[in-house]
């Protein structure tokens, strides 16, 4: 008899995963507090320009200030800032600075006028809003990526980037998960025996 | 004297991370093989209704099939299933029949008319084409996400599903990482003591 897979439905719902689950840092345009508001509903939409999205619901203090301010940074986690990336998907800016709450160092984005980085994430993109649209629950931000800006020590001695250092967190279904053994690189299922070697695998 | 992370800049680049690496299935409109690729630039975009994005290069044979059959599958990958993952993103279906090259299953998606899901994979999305943009390089695909299913073995007996279990693979700057250490769930850093031992954190 022919193994047949058994699969169960559990109903439509947002079971991509792993997807990001990154830190999200706006600016106030009256010149207020910044604010920190995790995000999963984010992708990747285009190589050339680069550019990404991010979905955010219209009552959410950081929609307005996005929307206001044309900008925004992406601050990737690691397992150091796993709980401090939960706490702001948690607590409004409304009822806390969440910078000052977490001890985290705003700090000055490459390419952006006032939207603060993360001075503690392993590595944070510059983004700037090139359009919004209304979906459901969550407006859907279409933006440029201006600038990505990666922590000095993940710098190998060739100039490659150890992302395995970062120790980065995925978010699954409700749950975070560090990464952890890799597994291959982009082109490994058909490279040589010497480009595997030369790449560690 | 103050500690001051230091960051070097490298340029406006698609450094969004981890990010899924999921094998999407579709339908050929003319009744042929159906076909499999990789897309890493995809995301969720909106929880009510249900709704996710794919990019996609308009030159891909699966941009025509998903164009015209407005209908795809997305498969989540596991660790088993990396190396084929990778294959799917590096070899065109015009030269290579995947499903049969990679020894993999079509199955039928649930909501779907002819879009085949992967068997092996530990879950699948069935989702509908909503709307189709061009922003560059590649065309934002937005889509319903009409179901999900998932394979049976990962349910445990409360009814919840083990992703853990899933060995599920992320994509970092072009590399693939299997899922590590579960870190927490959503809120915990505000969770009672009772809430993270029910969870077992």
């Amino acid at each position: 008899m022919e193994h047949v897979t058994k699969f169960r439905t559990i109903g439509p719902t947002t079971y991509l995963c792993p997807i990001p689950a990154v830190m999200l840092g706006c600016a106030d345009p009256e010149g207020g507090a910044p604010n920190l508001i995790t995000v999963a509903w984010t992708g990747v939409v285009c190589s050339k320009p680069p550019m990404l999205s991010v979905s955010i619901r219209k009552s959410r203090l950081s929609h307005d200030m996005i929307a206001r301010t044309g900008e925004f940074t992406l601050n990737l986690t690691s397992r150091a800032l796993c709980r401090a990336m939960d706490f702001s998907g948690v607590k409004s800016g409304r009822e806390v600075d969440k910078f000052a709450h977490l001890g985290l160092t705003p700090q000055p984005a490459p390419g952006l006028r006032a939207a603060p980085a993360v001075a503690e994430a392993p590595a944070f993109l510059s983004c700037r809003v090139r359009s919004v649209q209304e979906l459901g629950s969550h407006d859907l931000f279409l933006a440029d990526i201006v600038e990505v800006s990666v922590q000095d020590r993940f710098f190998l001695a060739d100039g490659s980037i150890d992302e395995a250092a970062m120790e980065l967190v995925g978010y699954a279904h409700g749950k975070y998960f560090v990464l952890g053994e890799a597994l291959g690189f982009f082109g490994y299922s058909v490279a040589s025996p010497e480009a595997l070697e030369r790449r560690g695998f």
